[in-house]
């Protein structure tokens, strides 16, 4: 079989650690998994409450239109229904925007690191992707990523906050950047994690996409609303490009109890607005904590810190998987001397504080 | 923005009516879908009991390797378990297949009337797409699609049982096909409908794969096993293809609830055989029916029948769903003298007959 050429150079996804895999191999009984960014609050009780009354006629297949879920998000949201599209994961929404403007002979321009599957989408839709490192804060080199632009640009992805970073592209940047950019060529502006930026910063974004007709803002309910295992992003744009997106669109691409679940969270904004709150606080302790052991962070204003580390980011993360810590190692986020934690409930970033520590300790005993 | 240019002569899926609009529509209380030819019989009870203890951890992202389920369907098919990739829905897997294989300067090709998705997604993909039309019985005219063949064809669509005809490629033919097209182009068997296959037949192509390292088989849990709403379909196939399918899959593609429901549904085979039976026995008598009539359908090896009419699908079609009957018109097929009626209980299959007759008696009257 002749698969795109571009297969040569690739392989799959590896998802973080399984936390049954890790209880088997470690003999652990107890896992706490700060890998992926999930809530560690869970998930509105309100949610579970709900789910029971949904399952009548799973043989029906679900409203690919999504319809209540996107008629109560556009009220929330204070936009047009046709604004929406709706994916499995905002995942889902890079891959449809990917099939829908690139191709080979096209380019698109990213920060790095940064959220891995934009290019991993691009790169299989044949397209050139020009890479333009994060300045030496954490921040979007825009000057530098505009400066890439040609004439095959089509697709400029800003990640904010950044994953793996956490920086935010502050509001005046952002309308700089705008302003500057070709308006031919489609922004993306992933907002996964929006629902934890701090609110003093103002940080609703929705109202450019009423001056900026090309840009597209992805938001999900995989982190804040704690519903990952549900599978629900979307992408809030123009009603034009939210048209052509839901071409490309799988027709049945979200389950019934994942669009209903998405509701219900929605409704709960007491879980969300408690979420943040910890958030903040806890983020807040964790990075004094790093700094008091002489470890520098990036400013997140997300739900996870990127820790920088005088090793190499495996060699911590091997170290407290086998205290029962599952976090991620910036080697397979293309940040080797890290490592990127998620905001844990205050005993576990105690914990967790406690075990780097003693890591730090011996490896500066045996060095 | 600069969309791909096939955009310029695409329209988003139109999907069947839902029930609910229906309902307001007509002023009606009592509907029944027999559309997308889900399941009359529900799904396993099994399913309904498990589903509230999967309920603890949803904001924890869902096993992207479908382990439990790829182990459970590994064995239940006699296949390795690396031979296995799962889509959200089996529409899924051809949209991974197209991203995989399809691009511009390649072109694939399908029957015609076919399931539309093969050519929405490779269309998308910038291929071209070469429709070869079905004989007048409505089989594959195979001889015809491998007179298409030439040095950029990259994926050959068989549908078996053809969505929306219903007719089984035989064995035979299939091995006769087999051994006539060249090795290097991807042979998809979309088995949507198996598990309503006539088991005289013997329908089983599992086989296939071991002397044809070329085919990928397509199966789902949405028809008989009822779970049209949890999407999950999957792809059978060489270890090499389904690794690089893998890749282009998206990490976290379907949710814990689809995966263990799926499991939960693979262990209750009597409803499986159950759904079976009642669709052979109301099948026959449905097709009865409506040759009673003077009215033709497709030797149909799954849960539905095309009927041929001496008027537009779309006439019967608004007929028909004004008495609460939602069937699938042939206009929207590409097949439009016709409908495609999936087969529901025996009650309902003869309350339909019965409006059938109706309606055709009012046309005769007027004509």
């Amino acid at each position: 079989m002749q698969a795109k050429k571009v297969f040569n150079a690739m392989s799959p996804y590896t998802p973080g650690k399984q936390i049954e895999d890790v209880k088997k191999e470690y003999g652990l009984t107890k896992i706490v998994k700060l890998a992926s960014n999930e809530n560690p609050f869970g998930y509105s009780k309100k949610v579970k409450e709900a789910i029971p009354s949904m399952l009548d006629h799973l043989e029906i297949y679900p409203d690919g239109n999504a319809t209540l879920l996107r008629n109560k998000l556009s009220t929330h949201l204070n936009v047009s229904a046709d604004q929406l599209v709706f994916g499995c994961g905002s995942d889902e929404i890079v891959e449809i925007i990917s099939r829908s403007y690139l191709e080979e002979g096209t380019n698109t321009i990213t920060a790095w690191p940064t959220f891995p599957q934009y290019r991993h989408c691009a790169k299989i839709e044949g397209a050139d992707v020009k890479e333009v490192p994060l300045k030496n804060n954490g921040d979007h080199d825009l000057a530098g990523m505009l400066a890439e632009v040609d004439e095959n640009t089509r697709v400029i992805w800003l990640c904010s906050p950044n994953n793996p970073t956490g920086n935010l592209i502050q509001r005046n940047e952002m309308e700089d950047f705008l302003n500057e950019c070709p308006k031919d060529i489609l922004v993306v502006l992933d907002e996964a994690y929006y629902e934890y930026i701090n609110k003093a910063t103002n940080p609703n974004t929705i109202d450019l996409l009423e001056k900026y007709s090309n840009v597209i803002v992805l938001r999900t309910f995989s982190k804040a609303y704690g519903l990952a295992n549900l599978r629900v992003g979307y992408g809030i744009a123009s009603k034009e490009i939210a048209t052509l997106l839901n071409i490309t669109r799988g027709p049945f691409n979200t389950t019934s109890i994942s669009q209903m679940s998405a509701i219900h969270a929605l409704e709960d904004q007491d879980f969300i607005k408690y979420s943040y709150e910890q958030n903040i606080e806890n983020k807040s302790y964790f990075k004094r904590e790093m700094e008091s052991l002489g470890l520098e962070c990036y400013e997140s204003e997300a739900n996870f810190l990127f820790v920088k580390l005088p090793t190499s980011g495996d060699q911590l993360f091997e170290h407290l998987l086998s205290k029962g810590y599952i976090v991620r190692s910036g080697e397979a986020l293309g940040h080797p001397n890290g490592v990127r934690i998620t905001i844990g409930t205050k005993e576990q970033m105690t914990e967790l504080s406690q075990l780097i520590k003693e890591y730090l300790s011996a490896v500066q005993t045996t060095s």
